[in-house]
């Protein structure tokens, strides 16, 4: 009994539980997402400690764009394969598969591909990168390919630093269908089981605490059941140690008439340290779409827009939107 | 209690998922005093490190009588408020407040108010309890109550102390609705999400042990389904620290027609210190009701007595009844 | 990307938390049982519907012993192979083999062996066993040597069906080292995660139970780090469903001067109906090892034996020994 597996891919599966999905059986995004990470961290890791020096641990920095393509449902085993597929001197990048499979049918449906890049870091000094051992590529071609990649997510991630801003709380009566009436926030105290071995927040666990309010925003803008369909690419910019307490604040920015956006702010602060200030750890937009029994998408309510501020972020959502569906439908096209 | 966050309140919430229930969808009480308690920690942990000196956790020493007014069901959204309300030398008191929000429908309902009593412990040496930073009130007249609230709950638990007893096991063949039939005990080896990041067991997770317990006993008794419907005092007399096997029983005190009063026992041993003996760290009375399947009480069996012993302690469950209806009573007439 | 995948092979794997493991660092020998029997369940399931009629669910009725070889740490990545290598009309074989890799060093070792055997009920009645298809095998050989296991656990599985016996209180005061001083009880209340889709606890969550008890019962005898050495067969003689209560219970039946063995019982109750009686679900030997800090085995302190029937197991528990240990060092010289 063998299954040749190497050591730069790795395959892990799950069957999917009650806790896993909401109560309509749909399987929720960050389940996914974590799943994802989870195995792009392994490999990562793994590849990184295949050299002399330092071990490390490989630290998610970016997810690229993923689109949610088919609903995961509760008792269906969820497969997923990662593979380095891009090494630059100090990141990798792991691209990732879910299959979703109906063990009881048989049928099996892709739900998702993702592309994650990680740098090594020392278990000695975590602010310390290790350099990454290079891979071999099919062809030239494959790894020019992958070069280009990772030029195109430097220069994003380098842009996106300087987006930071601060969440300003909701008006104190919201009216129904306004960016403050669905805002949310929850808090979670790390612990240990959210963490890697050298105590740092699996990015995993903070994408799944993202979904989760990002699907309660969703949820109370149209009061039907909603699923995740895309995020928008993420940056991780700091790192979240044991013991902090993560706040996760949702809000819509805009909303098309069949799809929501709301960007996620994760901010973490030591409870023990008064002189270290909170930080934003990470943001991302997420797109979530409402579903009826049969699964259909449904119309969305339109959001009402309050201000300056608010205008500016419906109408950069807005651009984003268009975007998204001229690449999707030039993909189309192309395969037609 | 406003929503705005000072660095003295907070707020948190979280979607109640399949695991947080009973197969009827009840949110379990033991879910709910886990949430309080979480914000509790949080809040007083935090408010207690703004000064200089040791680092220090907040350790739950006392949760005041806590009434479950509404139940929470799965897919519900649990909203969590505590805020900082007193300040004594050396403890704090928070308060906090649960609502459940179902995002389908925009309902929301009060479903819990506690008041939670917390000591910081010095992370470097956790029998030294460090000082609280005052905080600032509203007026005289609130700084007044919240000094008689510290001087009722230090009685109390200068009491309770003392009240400690072994439990006896039951009799090998019990008669149905006796004492002994549906006395129930649980083992738990607590593990690393159990604890606080200085290994204590969290006074939340001891808690939903205890809840647990408690349903078992009454589920066993009048085999329906049954709901948390209060919890007296709890004081918590002793530590518990990672490692150690904690033993959790319950037995019947007391049935009225319509409920009936569980008296929960926490007991905790280390596995590993062959001379530190077993030492009761927790005991409470938890009430429980029974529902029909639309949510309607149902009659309780009567609770068969036998012995000198049970008799007492029927007697004074009794009491306790009398006296919370007579309260219950009073409040509604004030508020007519 | 793609790792090919026979229907009835299967491969899993996940990081090691520290939630999996005791405060030593060792991972519980249940959480690899709830791993293997995961993936045991996937494999049979999926199998099992790939032809007409019903559709069904592999419900485990069998364990072989199972060793487990080499300890596996948090940290370190566990992955699990399934494939099936027997099917009779009604049954079918599953073999299960856990590598851990420390994905630091690159190291990996085979932690455990483990052979299920498990039956497709339909899922419009559980009571129905569906036929299994048949799988091809290799070779006549290999048909006939599955043949073979599958007559001698056929035997096995009849004549233990009459062992169920009542496990009795201990003593109101047990002296150390006796069998009623370690004997220790859980109980747990069965929920949606705990589940297969057709509301039956999985086989892995029990066995998971059953290991978590019988190392409370080891380590309460010996006061040391303790670790599983190996589970002799253990046989699924009924069904346990949500909602029910399970009461796990461990006691002493065995000690050499290196290793223990506990007998675990499960019982399950409805909660819910009057009339149906508790009823003896799983029962089955755990051998555990005590170890000291560098992981070499410890002395054992002797167990004190009371009475005619502590007496009796211990006699049955010494000719399990002495079996195992001359199969171990047949083995051993055949290898030579």
């Amino acid at each position: 009994m063998s299954v040749v597996q190497a050591a730069s891919s790795l395959q892990l599966c799950r069957i999917m539980r009650p806790d896993d999905a909401n109560i309509v059986g749909n399987v929720h995004g960050g389940t996914i997402l974590k799943m994802i990470e989870e195995a792009g961290c392994i490999v990562g890791t793994r590849h990184c400690n295949t050299q002399d020096g330092d071990r490390c641990m490989a630290a998610l920095v970016r997810v690229e764009k993923t689109e949610f393509l088919f609903p995961v449902f509760i008792g269906e085993v969820a497969h997923v394969t990662a593979e380095i597929t891009y090494t630059s001197t100090h990141s990798l990048e792991v691209q990732v598969q879910v299959m979703s499979e109906n063990i009881l049918t048989g049928v099996k449906k892709l739900a998702n591909k993702a592309a994650l890049w990680y740098v090594p870091c020392s278990l000695k000094n975590v602010d310390k990168i290790m350099d990454v051992p290079p891979i071999k590529y099919a062809s030239a071609d494959q790894e020019e390919l992958g070069r280009k990649r990772y030029g195109a997510q430097k220069m994003e991630r380098q842009e996106t630093k300087a987006r930071i801003e601060d969440v300003v709380p909701p008006p104190p009566n919201p009216g129904q269908h306004t960016v403050g009436f669905s805002q949310s926030s929850l808090i979670h105290l790390v612990g240990p089981s959210d963490c890697t071995i050298h105590n740092y927040v699996h990015g995993g666990v903070t994408m799944k605490l993202m979904d989760e309010v990002a699907g309660i925003v969703a949820a109370r803008h149209c009061r039907t059941n909603i699923v995740t369909a895309s995020v928008e690419a993420i940056n991780f910019h700091r790192k979240i140690i044991k013991g902090c307490v993560v706040t996760v604040t949702g809000r819509l920015t805009f909303a098309s008439n069949k799809s929501m956006e709301i960007e996620v702010f994760v901010d973490a602060s030591s409870l023990m340290e008064a002189g270290k200030e909170k930080y934003r750890a990470v943001s991302a937009f997420f797109t979530y779409i409402s579903l009826d029994k049969a699964n259909k998408a449904l119309p969305v309510p339109p959001l009402k827009i309050d201000g300056e501020e608010e205008k500016r972020r419906f109408e950069e959502g807005n651009a984003r939107y268009l975007q998204s569906k001229a690449k999707r439908l030039a993909e189309k096209e192309r395969q037609e």
